[in-house]
């Protein structure tokens, strides 16, 4: 996992500066791939689809690029406080953003058998999910970027917009593959890749956990609830059409 | 997520002993909460579930202790080369293990709607998944107790017996659902559930690769393909009876 590179040791805040930088980098590059995920899905394009989930290992690399750094940054340094709470919140930080770019690959593997499948293909809803999962990241890595604690709560808390998109989606899936079993195989796919959006969402409320700790020194204790509600019992049954 | 907790600095020996004490009572637990999840399924106990649900907490604070513990120590430490690795290593076992308690828990949650779901629920097939992850899981822990890299390559490698059950199991749902309408929204749960049970696997395999790297020093590089055939083409269609 070593990177091989040598560190010029400079100031703390220029060392958590250049970090700060790179976890910003890493998450925009996870959002591309979210993106691109989305996009290879519309225009049902393996190849495509394929490059995706290749690039995945660029945003793998730099998480343990950045892990080592920071592991490094701490053997060779002696923080304390806040500038450990920083380095501690930059690791699981850069964790968070590794499973963003897992999660945005899977979207584009399943988009695969998924063009292979068919019939029916509601994904403009899969669309709308990665849509709401974007802002939601690319927000909370504002909010690293300028240490504001009142921005990654607001991300926090909207979450639960995408939760509710996500379940409004999942049970309109659910009616098609009652309406047609020849859309079973289709929608299983679908459900599994909103599903994975929904996840973003939920990696993009623990990176601003991160910063809130990191800005406050305070854990983000009110916790809200995490809301899959198709973990919960209000199901579509047989002949109920959802949303 | 500070624990208050003062340490008494022991060599690191010590202190790497008391790491891997800790990691591997985490793994524990994070095994027991599966193995409670996949009871609870099959007795559709919801007290029992929320209890699982519940426990998690537990997993996560462990992780957040282990984790700042080990940021601490590399605070007042300056660890290089081997040891540098290890707590390296323990950071991301860590992590991983909060990972499969996350899955265990969800696994738990999702037993509530599908017992007040079913008719069918084939749910045999969903225990066996959960004994060839919690013995991957526990044989991956022993691995990392001992330092056995081999040991833990051998977990990394027969991973692929738990994904090879996973995707038959899945196609098996798929024919169910195919079946009989009625069988979708249970079915759906038991989708989900299937996939955190092959996804606390890749977690076990990520333990494997850190042990391999703890121990040998070197990245484990040979890329077993990771297999969730699901998400490949080979879908069984209308009236195709999978397995």
């Amino acid at each position: 996992m070593s990177t091989g590179k040598e560190h010029i040791i400079k100031s703390y805040d220029d060392e958590l500066a250049r970090l700060t930088g790179e976890l910003v980098r890493m998450g925009e590059l996870a959002v591309s791939q979210l993106e691109a995920a989305i996009d290879v899905v519309e225009r049902r394009d393996e190849r495509a689809a394929q490059h995706v989930v290749g690039n995945d290992d660029a945003i793998d690399q730099l998480e343990q690029e950045i892990s080592h750094d920071v592991v490094r940054l701490l053997a060779l340094r002696a923080p304390m406080a806040g500038d450990l709470r920083n380095v501690f919140a930059a690791l699981r930080i850069a964790a968070d953003i590794e499973r963003i770019g897992d999660y945005a690959a899977n979207v584009a593997k399943r988009s695969i058998p998924l063009s292979m499948a068919a019939p029916i293909n509601p994904t403009s809803g899969l669309a709308h999910l990665a849509e709401l999962a974007a802002a939601e990241v690319r927000e909370v890595l504002r909010a690293h970027r300028d240490r504001d604690a009142e921005r990654a709560y607001q991300v926090w808390k909207d979450d639960v917009e995408l939760d509710d998109a996500y379940t409004g989606y999942f049970r309109q899936l659910l009616t098609y593959m009652m309406e047609d079993p020849r859309n079973i195989t289709p929608c299983t796919h679908l459900l599994f890749m909103a599903k994975n959006i929904e996840r973003i969402g939920d990696h993009a409320t623990n990176i601003a956990e991160n910063v809130w700790y990191q800005v406050t020194g305070e854990p983000l204790t009110a916790q809200r609830n995490k809301r899959d509600l198709t973990a919960n019992p209000e199901m579509p049954k047989l002949g109920d059409r959802g949303d």
